[in-house]
């Protein structure tokens, strides 16, 4: 079958090795040619008013061009590129073209808090071998956008002379495979500083991470200023240069939706809030009792939630903050509440028999307060799985969506049940696993979740497994997660990147290579891409770990076992 | 039995919570009264002509002291120390007292690489808490900067205040249980600057690792500049850049000596040679063949050792970096010497048969070939645990020195031999395990040594199990290594601290607790004084990682569980 067999060699040649586009695009057509980058190189806008942060954004992208620097990862860093470069044309203009059925340019900050369904990140790019004019053009300003983040990772330099090697390079409707492709960071465990966040966007901009959902509070601290409940960070912050006053919220807001990204909010309630305690210590069951006993880890302290007053400040502290922020979603947690510390609490047990509630009714109704705060703010909820799988919880508006974290089994049952879910399973997504053990005097300080969650272990997850035909819609895409017990500024970088950008691709570019190959199982193809990416984010100042020796990031498969 | 009760009370009392000095001296007493640092404080020196490192070291203490501005680890960071410090005494003055018996001030590098057996680390220090002068007094230079290190850790800075809370403060004869404290790093796989060694050995000066084990080549990449052989470095330096020049190792030598650290350079032959490939093709077998049947990992290639020239070449190489090094000891490697790759060689098998030789007593002669250069050097040769265990080579010289490296249940079987061991073993003291696969195509990413070896893991190593009494003077120490293949300089800190500070208590404290309590089990009475010495790190641009969430962090014992 000669046929065939040429048929497998075309589409092999789709992805030239090592070219370093990540998350690879779902369509792509590429050449081999060299094309240098014009001094003069511009980007032109082929729209009247385009919104300021589009205008920035090619600011941006024009400053990564010419500062990445990145020398290409082949042996001589491109030397035996350079001998192509006299008789190489020169790229002059990229044009952003906004398509005819576009209805106005609206900022790209707009467009990326779109309701998950209605988000629209698709482009097609063009970049010509002669030396004419390149294309990104899109729907929408966020569009633009990612196109734009793709073209910044066609571009090496080699003694001054910036160029691609991949010309002609053609990519129409590259558009994500999943709406919501996410990375949380905990910011209570360990405080991070709005320069660390805003770094850690940058990097999620450069792989096309759409989401930073923001664990902001837990029962070890309190970093974020409420207006209207100052108390709460006055006595729950570690310190006030920990915590973040309403413009460094503001500040991460806008700078994440300059880069195309929604920041999601959490709040997590009625668990995990023992910080509650420091300033409304009669708000908090088992207020820093033995944790052991009363709590997934220390502090112990929950919310009194079947006191109706405690559920209505619950609900006012998280609309004091959801309304500040563009997101249509705010979670409201809901992991690991602890039924042993609600059995021992004496006022929780005084009210649960005056209302001759159970529990989980008297959940359900602390859910409703807090969910319906927020819904008035237009905002949708997002809950953990217990929730749906362990709470019974009934009064779910069923637009609710559900984070999958146990365990990746549990995603089938959620959406079994109708919930729309977003993948943070444990046992691929956590960064933090498999160093180490934050309680204090265990000897051998294996993790919970051990072992480590490798780069490749992340790429072969499988976003539909279980999932039933009818029930793919509800998967609304995944992220990778850093929980900080045993994390802070000083390994942020190392011990999310390039790790995080796994699900990146998982998400966008879904299970089949543009070649038509499956992506699943293609370390080897992956590998070379993430070491471009990675080196990438090295010349931009963040601090990726190293994946190999340098000696076989310059040689592609040579280390492949 | 109440006299038994009172003598275990007093004990305990010995180590009050969090004295944060890192590692805890052999004998200690110490109060917990206030005493402040006058802002006229000084160190003086009580005999003439001290040399200029121990006059730089005391410019360096000072410094350190009045810049590190740490917060006691405590709620309020000291705000409850405050109250006392109206009525504290303040300390003027440290005197520096050389011992009678001393036989004159030598630099402290001299001292630093004095043979191992005769290396004299051991101090006394004295803080009264009436504002008196405190004492540090010892035989040698390299004794009064180990007090210096130890004073080093006394204070902490509340609001402008600089302040210990443990006067007074006794250490008699505090000297390091074991000879040898070592950290390794590997500068082949990926290339570290001269500026990263010298951080590192910062934070090893700080916690008294006295030995920088440098793993400078490998396969991957060969960044010394030797000077009689040029070509090495200009061939198998991955860039000029990434390279050190001999003044780059004069400079990492004299920083570690002022620092009372020796500097054990390990080239490691004939394995672990692909890239002198790059330079001499003909010394190198199977190079660049397929590295899965010809080497433990990719590149393969290692040196011809049946080929008298090429040993002569090797021993030549050696010989002019070792010339250049004030340590008395040099590292030839040795390890994970591949046979089938020798086997295949057509070279070596015909010079095997031309010798009548065995594969073994090739590398016998080979060997003594390359440490008879190293003797007339008056060098000891240090050498992986294979030359002992596998290779059968019957030349080493008995006062060589092993590292066990394949599993800590190595070391009885080579003290049984008669050899002098360093523990390194991957199961205990591997830092780069645990965290993924350099292999290119492996879909699950896992190490093969696997899980990632905690701080706790590694504080509970014994250096004693299976070693029978006679043997224990053959047990110098040990060592926490980092392999590169996947680090560099982006994750150097916080892959290497604190955790390697774990063996430097286990070799300087041994197995007993200043109390009389076992060091070995007590995790809950380390880590209090861990976390002191890692904030301490960071106030010193060590990007050490955190071990728990600063609420536990500033709460001792309340996150055991």
């Amino acid at each position: 079958m000669p046929v065939f067999i040429t048929a497998i060699v075309l589409a092999l040649s789709a992805i030239p090795c090592c070219l370093g586009i990540w998350p690879i695009p779902r369509s792509l057509d590429s050449g081999n040619q060299i094309l240098k980058l014009s001094g003069l190189f511009d980007i032109s806008i082929n729209f009247t008013n385009p919104p300021q942060d589009l205008l920035d954004a090619v600011t941006r992208t024009k400053y990564s061009i010419q500062t990445d620097q990145l020398g290409r990862l082949t042996v001589g860093r491109g030397s035996s590129d350079s001998t192509a470069f006299g008789s190489a044309k020169t790229l002059r203009t990229l044009m952003l073209a906004l398509e005819p059925s576009a209805s106005g340019a609206q900022p790209i900050a707009t467009e990326a808090v779109v309701a998950l369904d209605a988000r629209d990140e698709g482009y097609s790019l063009s970049v010509p071998s002669d030396g004419s004019a390149g294309v990104v053009s899109a729907n929408t300003t966020l569009g633009l956008l990612r196109g734009l983040s793709t073209f910044e990772q066609l571009w090496y330099t080699y003694d001054r002379t910036i160029y691609t090697n991949y010309a002609p390079l053609t990519i129409v409707n590259d558009s994500p495979a999943y709406a919501y492709r996410g990375f949380m960071l905990d910011t209570a465990r360990n405080f991070f500083s709005v320069s660390d966040i805003k770094r850690t966007l940058d990097a999620m901009y450069l792989v096309k991470i759409n989401t930073f959902h923001w664990h902001i509070t837990d029962s070890q601290s309190w970093p974020i200023q409420v207006v209207q409940f100052p108390e709460l960070a006055q006595a729950g912050a570690y310190s006030t240069n920990e915590s973040y006053t309403p413009s460094n919220i503001q500040d991460v807001v806008a700078y994440a939706g300059e880069r195309g990204i929604d920041v999601l909010v959490e709040i997590d309630t009625p668990g995990h809030t023992a910080i509650i305690g420091a300033s409304h210590p009669e708000y908090v069951a088992c207020y820093l009792l033995d944790w052991i006993t009363f709590a997934s880890e220390p502090p112990a302290g929950q919310l009194r939630l079947a006191d109706a007053n405690i559920a209505n400040f619950t609900a006012a502290v998280l609309a004091a903050v959801a309304e500040t922020l563009p997101s249509t979603m705010f979670s409201t947690g809901g992991d690991e509440v602890d039924m042993a510390c609600y059995a021992a609490d004496g006022p929780t047990q005084m009210m649960l028999n005056e209302s001759g509630r159970t529990l989980f009714e008297a959940l359900d109704i602390f859910t409703s307060t807090t969910h319906g705060a927020l819904h008035a703010l237009g905002k949708t909820a997002v809950v953990w799985e217990e929730m749906v799988l362990e709470y019974n919880t009934t009064t779910l508006r069923n637009d609710t969506i559900v984070m999958v974290w146990i365990s990746s089994d549990d995603a089938a049952a959620v959406v079994q049940k109708g919930y729309r879910i977003v993948h943070a399973p444990s046992n691929y997504f956590y960064l933090d696993c498999g160093a180490g053990d934050p309680i204090g005097n265990d000897p051998t300080g294996n993790s919970w979740c051990d072992p480590f969650k490798t780069w490749q272990e992340s790429y072969t997850f499988n976003p539909l497994a279980n999932i039933s035909s009818a029930q793919v819609s509800l998967v609304l895409g995944g992220e990778q997660l850093l929980w900080t017990e045993q994390s802070g500024p000083e390994n942020l970088d190392s011990i999310v990147w390039p790790r995080a950008a796994s699900s990146a691709e998982v998400f966008w570019t879904g299970d089949t290579l543009p070649d038509g190959f499956d992506r699943v199982g293609n370390i080897s193809e992956a590998l070379p891409r993430l070491h471009d990416v990675r080196y990438r984010m090295v010349q931009r100042g963040i601090k990726a770990i190293r994946l190999q020796p340098e000696w076989c990031a310059l040689r592609p498969q040579e280390c492949d076992g």
